[in-house]
């Protein structure tokens, strides 16, 4: 199977010079093949896609959320955060099932293609039914069981984390990657991290976690355990692992020399951490000890979508004025968040986050012909600061086309919204009636 | 000419609990005649549009635009404030004519249509370009020449004033007023101003200015004059005259109890004044005040789009993240911000920013049948957290369907693309070579 993508601008992401004005990518099979200046080697190609008045470039990568949480978008907001927790969003996950788990996942993936996003980090539970969505939509995705130290699930969720390494981890062409997800500080205590920290070793699996979101978080793991949360992590070993932190909101300068010193990745959720008021992260300073910073969108009941254009927009928006300077997180550099610098943050740069023979065939083309991306003066700053979801014209993923001129090929999208919205009203009047 | 849009659910803008789940809207003219819950009364309608699965709401009012300046769209980022005024923004500007500027204005028009605005508040030159831009396309839109006190300009922008006013203000069945643009405090000395309030009443107009854009302009006017800026437009008599002062983000509380005193509307810009780093306007300050506050785009150089979906949403997340309050800003009155409240500030409430029976007919349709819309537990939420411009699927504006199913009725959207993108071509390598 080899497809050729003609007469386009590539921004490969492997630097800020790379841009092709006028060129061509050849994919075969699962891979980038060749790409260059000018007309492509005449050759057979399966497929061949005009690429004019349209941009190529590396699909993005959604370092954190939990995708089956689009079931509860627009479900409680504005709300202070435990309220918000305790009386809406944890109630309504007590009832989820397995197969509303699968259908709000497979909303998510539907919403996360047609924005162009090709890869994302996952944490939840049911991951079998996650892994299931993934498997049939042809996304590619990092799963985590979510796994909180306390209470009864604490050992289940350990052998259930064990059994879906051992399902799903590196198989579908390697679209599925495993990792284990002790959730936070708080909810997993050291003892606990140890068990994590032996079964990753033992089966080989990275980390995903939550550091730092709250002041509040903060200020508890300092009275109960006398260090910062970045200390704790990594004096119970728990960094001496490839791992990604999300959020890093509360961070002291030893925090970020920690993160840096130990490897570990960030995913940056600039508008869940707005939305929740949890903070501002320092990601520049974060970017400038040179950690692997990408973004994420956190679930879609924080958020409250789940688009990395925007995300990228507000990141950039938001650090500038946080800082009080204009040149802070250049268009240029929040494309290798949502990119190339999140596939860093998550160990697979080596296979995907930029466009280059060899790597991966993750890509999209983002249609530059209307009225909010004209003039062209600047193909970066207007992906960064001017598109929207709906640009995306096509996204491939692996190799394979999985929307062409914004339709789905791989499966069903009016059977998943219809299925998602069933779910979500039964789980919602569910939660009602019983209060 | 009668419009029934039938089967659908409407907000209203009149209140909270005004929403009708299910109901009809019927346009005669240029006026909403009726609207109500259920079935519409059997009549002759000459068109009848399906609202199913769509929300019928009032059009976005963008109060502070700038809108030929998408013609710099991502020509210039990421640069410290000077450096992108004087050797970016105005080198472009000086070589305008007005035919740019017309060109520059459809642009505008065509992507501010595209994302559901059906009034903007523009301070530009050539004003006649683009009045007539606006007569063409169907749109509604308040016009101020923009006027700097000093230099040789001064006296004919008053002159322009004039004859703009003559010609266009309250004209094309009402959709065009005309408003004096004195610019700013440090660009428009007591003087001038002085002129502009005597010419303003003779015509009876209102006011268009920017007021506290910035920190180093707030302590310039401070030093020149020993006050604040709002407190020198309210002794030297501007704000004696109905006026909107765009930006306000470096405001004291006395400053706060002025624009309340005089009834002045604020234009909250928070995309520009994040990109350009100038801070955060006091919004929920200003809004507990009892303050008219809507929301503006500023130009497309310094945001870099006029989506005031997108503008709406950032301005909920800025102020829960600055205000470390996520009850803050809650998703209804960032809505009301972007529709009824502009209204207010723009002194246009008696005629547009809600809908009920009598008011002109500027509403959109907005489609709720995608991923990133779905489930709908909550319709405004949905609006404000997770919309983008491509789900506004049909645009009227005074009674006129401008747009439907995302097609522009009023004007060629190719032949717009087209000349904007020669036009800022042509202005980019002229300023390019003179370098």
């Amino acid at each position: 199977m080899s497809i050729l993508i003609e007469n386009t601008c590539i921004l490969p992401l492997t630097g800020c010079d790379s841009t092709i004005e006028n060129g061509y990518l050849i994919i075969e099979d699962n891979l980038i093949k060749e790409m260059g200046r000018g007309s492509a080697p005449p050759a057979e190609y399966l497929r061949v896609i005009d690429g004019k008045q349209k941009v190529v470039m590396p699909g993005f990568i959604n370092t954190h959320t939990h995708a089956a949480m689009t079931l509860m978008r627009g479900y409680a907001d504005d709300l202070p955060l435990m309220e918000w927790l305790e009386q809406k969003i944890w109630p309504l996950e007590a009832r989820l099932t397995g197969e509303d788990v699968y259908w709000g996942t497979m909303l998510a993936i539907l919403e996360m293609i047609k924005s162009g996003t090709t890869t994302f980090n996952d944490m939840y539970f049911f991951m079998e039914d996650t892994a299931r969505a993934v498997e049939q939509t042809g996304i590619r995705a990092v799963l985590s069981r979510g796994l909180v130290g306390v209470g009864p699930s604490a050992e289940a969720g350990l052998e259930e984390s064990r059994e879906l390494a051992q399902r799903w981890h590196r198989t579908r062409e390697e679209r599925i990657t495993v990792m284990l997800g002790p959730h936070a500080p708080y909810t997993c205590p050291p003892d606990y991290l140890h068990k994590v920290i032996a079964l990753a070793r033992e089966l080989g699996l990275g980390i995903h976690t939550h550091i730092s979101e709250t002041k509040g978080e903060a200020e508890d793991i300092k009275k109960q355990y006398g260090k910062t949360s970045a200390a704790l992590m990594e004096e119970v070993g728990l960094f001496d692992l490839p791992a990604i932190a999300a959020h890093c909101v509360h961070l002291s300068q030893t925090d970020i020399s920690i993160l840096k010193r130990c490897g570990i990745g960030v995913a940056h959720n600039p508008e869940s951490n707005m939305k929740l008021a949890s903070g501002i992260a320092p990601v520049p300073e974060l970017l400038e000890a040179g950690i692997a910073v990408g973004l994420g969108t956190d679930g879609a009941s924080s958020n409250n979508n789940l688009d990395m254009l925007q995300e990228m927009r507000t990141c950039s928006l938001l650090h500038k004025v946080n800082s009080m300077n204009p040149t802070v997180l250049p268009a240029y550099q929040a494309l290798e968040m949502a990119t190339v610098n999140g596939a860093r943050a998550l160990g697979l740069d080596n296979e995907i986050g930029s466009l280059q023979p060899g790597l991966k065939a993750d890509l999209i083309l983002l249609d530059l012909n209307s009225a909010h991306m004209r003039p062209v003066h600047d193909v970066v700053a207007n992906i960064v600061y001017s598109a929207q979801a709906g640009d995306v014209h096509t996204v491939i993923i692996n190799g394979q086309i999985v929307m062409e001129n914004r339709k789905i090929l791989t499966f069903d999208e009016d059977q998943v919204l219809e299925q998602a919205e069933k779910t979500a009203v039964k789980l919602a009047s569910a939660h009602n009636s019983s209060n």
